[in-house]
């Protein structure tokens, strides 16, 4: 017989068997659930006499299961101030060998590309726009909703798109995501169930995202060159086996090349002659620097064309949302691949979004981030220019990382890796970003964006410094 | 040549092309962004001093071109009151055929099964608890997080799932998800990565969950009977071709029997001796009502089931957050499928949860839930009997709906369901919960949770009034 006993403001399940009698039975439950660890260290336990009272037994036989166990070292009772847990007496013996999780980390100077520094998220305004998006919510938005998201948050998504990146993007042909793989995962599963086989990636690009569409949608990947005019366009010439390419115009990832004007039109005649879906992967083009702002490619073709964004480099990772805005055919599939994927994105997140962006926070905080960045990238240009470090061409034009090739005498990628590592800066290196196992050139993704603010001169300074052991 | 201006708080984006002079170069240009769309009516401009400056245009340019817009009608130039945009001037064409969202309105009488009453969810008490979690966080939590979830509610839900439901739950056995979807479909993806092609589902049963893990995993779907006890288990007797076979001990889904105490040992056993995954949903495991409270199943074997949690029903589905507790062998490859699928679940609303159970608001949630579900289940078959409408066997002892078999002179469920839809009350159906369509019986599956308080009794009341014309 099981018994749940909700006391002291905390519901309580024990096992009670009947067989082992009042006061046995009880200490025997509350010994299985301590050495179950279901009862955890720490855990208070409600009073003898609310305990007592739950569970119909006489307090005195509360008492004494209680002084058992504690006499057994499971409880500490402490007169007026309650019986706490103390957790297993002697040796411990976790039955089962649960894999720990093995957290990679953080570099101690962290020049890691693709995070930004999350000391910029304002706390304070988000909490302050959740308050007023709740305020404003309604019964029916705490229930199951949409799988295409909020309108409301569409609504706002829209509104910004087109205003800052050009985007053709009407609030329904919008899907808000858990993120960007999330976005490339139902896409790809999408593909899968239109038939496709097959998906193009530039070459490099991120390896992780690449695994996202081949497990998601177990296609098979496809490496298309780029060169310093980003995708080589030429390289796709008849191809109609793709049923996708998934490119990032605004700024090559990881080479930091920006697509070239005339092989975006290619490009999107590319997609129209072969019916290809092109994947634009507008991962930081809210941060460019200096040359002319460089419009979203989805505005050429937006019926050709799925556009991703994402709030993980303009606000926070740990936010989990992103944003597709799609093609009318893909719109009533990729609505029906959410709703079984995980339905829809949690509502509360949505709504404060949705009201962060309707008063102008968002834009703010793309300023301020453009800010920051832009000086830290000239910090770093700086101090690599007065080493004789060259950088990648192109690489530095936006976002959130250059590239620096490996020098002729340099050591190869994993080791020039270690040498930093063992140095505590974190960077990446382009090898794993090669389509086929070591099939590309190596070379270091230094990322200038996640260090806070105070901790960013010296982590310049720790890289260059390595660098000078290993490279000298 | 594409521009961005960046003023008055908002981002720009127009494309400007040389071509076509200043003035009537930037007038094309916003007119180019209202016909897209881009600029919504409704936008404020910035200054045209403002954005003369930012442009590097005279401010004379900018109000000659603004002018020439207000009287195309595509602005509203206010003396002292800033220029907005009022949209396209003339008939409207939208270029793009997007589908629009069809969303299914809810039921003026809302008796659908699987929905919370939501009014019940302190939005206060969660945003107070949103800012103390956010106030003790650190800035590693907002970056990318481990796809396990985090530390501190994976502690907060061990802690809460063994004292509860005597769940034996190692927190890092947990899997933190976004919803109890998500938690199916990452189980059928990693089954199918095992190699396995079937999974068992109870029959009746839930056909939406059916789906996610069909589409999620490619996996067969297997029915195995329920009666009055629960899962048939001696219709699994000798099978070996199942990967996971999914079970709702607490309360089966629909029908609402308990698994009785011998085929819970039983289960137990077929999954030793079979090498079977038994996939527990203890979707209302919270609410039971009248025997004694029952645990996890999970509890007997931690290595052979998976327990599978949500906050859909203790708090609202709009949150998507649900939890697994799984075998040893199962965690580290559900941590590969969470990060491939979405990294991890948002840590705004981790943190959340995490204080908002260990402050103890989690269990007075489902204290206040338990007992306004009791009185309304109290309510509706008090209400039932009175008409001398039957109530399927067992379903009302938990959970928050209850099953009404079609009597003998019934009109089918179909028409049962259409008439009731005509007098606004929304019900669901059984049959489509039968593997195998058409293949079973015929009932009402009556949720008695979803409607705020004061549309209860009415609700209640149409619902006896639209039977009682429609079986009388």
């Amino acid at each position: 017989v099981s018994v749940d006993w909700s006391s002291g403001g905390l519901d309580f399940h024990l096992d009670l068997h009947p067989a082992e009698g009042r006061r046995h039975g009880l200490a025997e439950a509350v010994r299985r659930a301590i050495r179950d660890g279901r009862l955890a260290a720490g855990t208070r336990l409600p009073s003898t006499r609310a305990l007592a009272a739950d569970l119909g037994l006489a307090r005195g036989t509360v008492t004494q299961a209680f002084a058992e166990l504690a006499v057994e070292g499971y409880l500490r009772v402490r007169q007026g101030a309650g019986t706490v847990v103390v957790g297993m007496p002697g040796a411990a013996q976790p039955p089962r060998a649960v894999p720990p999780p093995s957290p990679r980390p953080a570099p101690r100077w962290n020049l890691l590309p693709g995070r930004p520094d999350v000391t910029l998220f304002p706390t304070t305004t988000w909490l302050a726009a959740s308050r007023r998006a709740l305020a404003g919510a309604v019964a029916a938005d705490f229930g199951y909703g949409a799988p295409e998201g909020h309108p409301t948050l569409r609504k706002a998504l829209a509104d910004y798109l087109g205003r800052t990146r050009g985007v053709v993007a009407d609030p329904d042909a919008i899907l808000v995501t858990s993120g960007y793989s999330q976005s490339l995962g139902l896409l790809a599963a999408v593909l899968r169930d239109l038939g496709e086989h097959r998906v193009g990636f530039e070459n490099p690009s991120n390896a992780e995202f690449r695994r996202v569409m081949t497990w998601a949608g177990g296609l098979a990947e496809v490496g298309i060159p780029v060169d310093g005019k980003g995708l080589r366009v030429d390289a796709l010439a008849g191809r109609r086996d793709l049923g996708a390419m998934v490119v990032t115009p605004a700024h090559q990832y990881p080479l930091g090349s920006t697509l070239d004007p005339a092989r975006r039109a290619e490009l999107i005649e590319f997609a129209h002659d072969t019916d290809t879906l092109i994947v634009e992967d507008d991962y930081d083009g809210e941060f460019r620097f200096d040359r002319q702002p460089i419009g979203a490619l989805q505005a050429l073709a937006p019926e050709r064309v799925a556009y991703a964004g994402t709030s993980s480099k303009t606000l926070i990772p740990g936010l989990r949302i992103a944003w597709l805005v799609l093609p009318s055919r893909l719109v009533e599939p990729m609505r029906a691949a959410k709703r079984l994927a995980d339905r829809h994105v949690g509502v509360i997140e949505s709504l404060t979004l949705a009201e962060f962006l309707a008063a102008g926070h968002y834009d703010q905080q793309v300023r301020r981030g453009r800010s920051r960045y832009r000086s830290r990238r000239d910090r770093l240009l700086g101090a690599l220019g007065q080493e004789g470090i060259t950088v990648w061409p192109d690489s530095a034009a936006a976002g959130l990382h250059i590239v620096l090739p490996l020098p002729e005498h340099s050591p190869p990628e994993e080791q020039v890796l270690a040498h930093l590592a063992r140095h505590a800066v974190g960077v990446d290196g382009l090898v794993p970003h090669w389509l086929g196992a070591g099939s590309g050139t190596g070379g270091l993704v230094v990322g200038y964006a996640a260090p806070p603010e105070h901790a960013f001169g010296p982590a310049v300074r720790a890289l260059i410094t390595a660098l000078r052991l290993c490279w000298r």
